[in-house]
Formats: C-alpha cells, structure tokens, sequence
C-alpha cells in the first residue's frame, strides 16, 4: 500500500460516540422517556430516510432535516412530547469524541488531510467539530455530493475535491459496511472497532470482515501505523 | 449590529500575502524573469478568467486549473519557459499569511465558526491551510457554490452551508468591492487593510471605502472588536 495523500472518516460511531451524546440530551429534553431506547428509535429513522434520496425518490435534504423529521416520527411513536423539538434537534451537533479521537486525528493530521466523510451536512459536521475539538482540515461528505452513503458518488465527490484520486485516499470507519463501499471506489480502506456504539450489548462490526489495509486499535494506533 | 455567529473571509490578499510568495517560487522556477512582474501577470489573468464563468460562457472550472491556462499565457507573453509548469501552478497553494493573520483567526475562532469565502477551490483552501497554519473551521466559497465572488450565489450559498441567515454572517475582505457585494446580499461587513498586498507603491483598498459594520486594523485587533 502507498501511503494516503489524505484520509477521511465515518464520524457518527467511528468519530463520536452519538449514542450517549444524545440520550444524554434526551433525558434532558424528555424525562419521560427511556433516553436510550428514544436515542435508538431515532438513529434507527435514520437510514431509511436517507435511503428514499438514495434511490432518488426525494432530491437531497439535509441530515439535519431529516433528523427533525425523524423526531417528530420518533416522539409519535414514545407517545411522548418535547417542549422545544428544534431545539433538541441539535443534540446531533453535541455528539462527544471517543477518548481517542483528537489525539489520534491530531497526530494524523501532521502528516495527512484529515476531513469528514460523513453523511452529515457541512454545517452539522461544523459545529460537531467546534463541540469536540476535532481538528478537521475541511469538510467533506454527503453535502458536497447532494447524496449519501454509501452510494460511491459521495467517496468519489470527496476525493475529487481534494484533487486526489481514490488510491490516495484512505477511508477510515467502525462500519464494515462503510469500508466495502469505498473499497468499491477505489479508496484504501482502515478499520477501527467501536465496539460499544450501540451499548455494551453491540452484535455488530466488532471485528474486521474484509480484508483492510489496516486495522487499528483505535485512531492513536492508525496514527502510529501510518507514521 | 448583532454579534455575528460566522464570519467568513476572502483568502487572496486579506489572509496571505499571495505576491511575494508567488514572487519566491516564481523566481525559483524561472530566473529569468522579473519575479514580481511575473506574479502581478499571472494574477492580473485572474479575474478575465473568471468572468467568463460568471458569466455563463463557461461551466464552472476550479480556480487551480484557470491557475494552470493563465501560466501558460503568461509564460509566453514572457517568452519564458518553465522546466514543470505543473509544480510551479502549486506555488498557490504555498501562499504566506500575513503576520496577524494566524494569531487573529485563532481568537476569533474561539466564539465564531470562522471559514474562507474565497474564490479558490477546497483543495486549494485545504492545502493552504495547512501550509500556513489556518485554522479554518470548514471550507466554503466558491466551489460548493460552483461559481465565483462577486456573484451573489457565493456569498449565500456560503451562509446557506451553515445553516444561517446573511445577517447572521460577517464577510470580512482587505477589498472594498468584495464587501460591496458581500452587503448588497444581505451579510454584515468588516474591512481590514492590506496596504502592501500589490506592493509598496500600492494605490487601491488603502482605506474603507463604504460604510462597513467594522473596521479593523488588522484580524487581532478585529477579534478585539467582537469580544
């Protein structure tokens, strides 16, 4: 493998944990619910939405939108109200970074672009990085695509916009399925497992299923293969 | 005037001292000729260039490309030749800030989403930043609006990534014209100067020419403005 021009990240589950961050806003917002459970229904709007744009049956809205949409979806469904559901909205833009994740992409960034690759909107993953301290280079990903994941357009959109072909680029995810995709593109590829996204309980991508370029401990150990 | 909650900046001239840069690397490349004269050339292709964009005789082409057409112009109205025009092209991406110009972003990044609205492309944004140490929060201007400053869809298009009203955003520009436009589409305004952008013997921007909401001597002292 030569190494990466630039490497880009899944950021909700690979970056920060979103699945404390918002059952903790949540539990503010709506005392009466299980803010767990309630942080899961909400994630769980979260693909199907995007897959009616995917398909092309809707032209491209913003994750923050649909994630508005998806509350009002989710808060029917709890049987449950909200004094100020815009303003929860915003829990997605107060997601907090893994232990590991600014020193790692500090490291990274010394050497390497470092940007998003998420489906996130460029004004989400904006002021995410101002709220975590994530010391992105730029903002790429789904907005500058007008698609989402893990449809190639928004790899191969983001590589463009670097001025980089995809076999400079290194995609770096908790998501096997994320991986397969931009391999699928042309990118390289680097896992690190994020085994208690969805709780201590998770089932799912606790391991590499694919042969990777790399596979890391965690982003202070990918900073330290790549050096 | 309400506390802006972005502020965005033109990147040429008001953050990075392009001229002498692209003098040093001129000169490096091409003894032969005048330095100076070859970088004022080169940029004097600039805005012919982009008009033909905004005007609709072209489709959008990133700022390096038309960097690389207007080489080759200059190059032979020169008579010069150049062993790699293609590395030289990226003597753009190598631009100095001004010595304020880390300093005062980093303050105003402290209570501000602080991003370039510039007419150069995000790779070119990216890798400028990282050359200089700006600590850009995102990238923004011309490429996601697929058009070039001072048209007004650059500027709105900018405010429209963030998710905020123009009134919510303060352009801020060592070029009056930019601010013009910048105000005619509803943003709030602030001029700093940089007296020797063309040089000692500077004529143009010296001073405010409209009635901007601020006026700084130079971005710390604008980041003691909006504290």
């Amino acid at each position: 493998m030569s190494a990466p021009a630039a490497l880009i990240f899944d950021v909700f589950g690979t970056c920060v944990d979103w699945r404390a961050s918002v059952a903790r806003d949540v539990a503010n917002a709506i005392p009466s619910v299980d803010a767990f459970a309630f942080a899961d229904a909400w994630r769980g709007e979260y693909d199907p939405a995007m897959e009616r744009i995917r398909s092309g049956g809707r032209g491209y809205v913003p994750l923050d939108d649909l994630h508005r949409e998806n509350l009002d979806i989710v808060l029917d469904r709890f049987g449950a109200s909200c004094a100020d559901p815009d303003a929860l909205n915003h829990a997605w833009e107060r997601l907090d970074p893994w232990p590991d994740t600014v020193a790692g992409l500090t490291a990274l960034k010394a050497g390497h672009i470092i940007a998003p690759c998420s489906n996130g909107s460029i004004a989400l993953m904006t002021r995410l990085a101002k709220w975590g301290g994530l010391p992105w280079d730029c903002i790429l990903g789904a907005e500058i695509a007008r698609d989402y994941k893990p449809k190639a357009e928004v790899y191969l959109t983001s590589c463009a916009a670097l001025r980089l072909t995809p076999g400079e680029v290194m995609m770096v995810a908790a998501h096997n399925g994320d991986l397969h995709a931009a391999r699928a593109a042309g990118l390289l590829t680097a896992f690190v497992p994020r085994p208690t996204e969805h709780g201590t309980s998770q089932t799912t991508d606790l391991a590499a299923d694919g042969d990777w370029n790399l596979v890391a401990r965690d982003f202070n150990h990918l900073a330290e293969l790549l050096s």
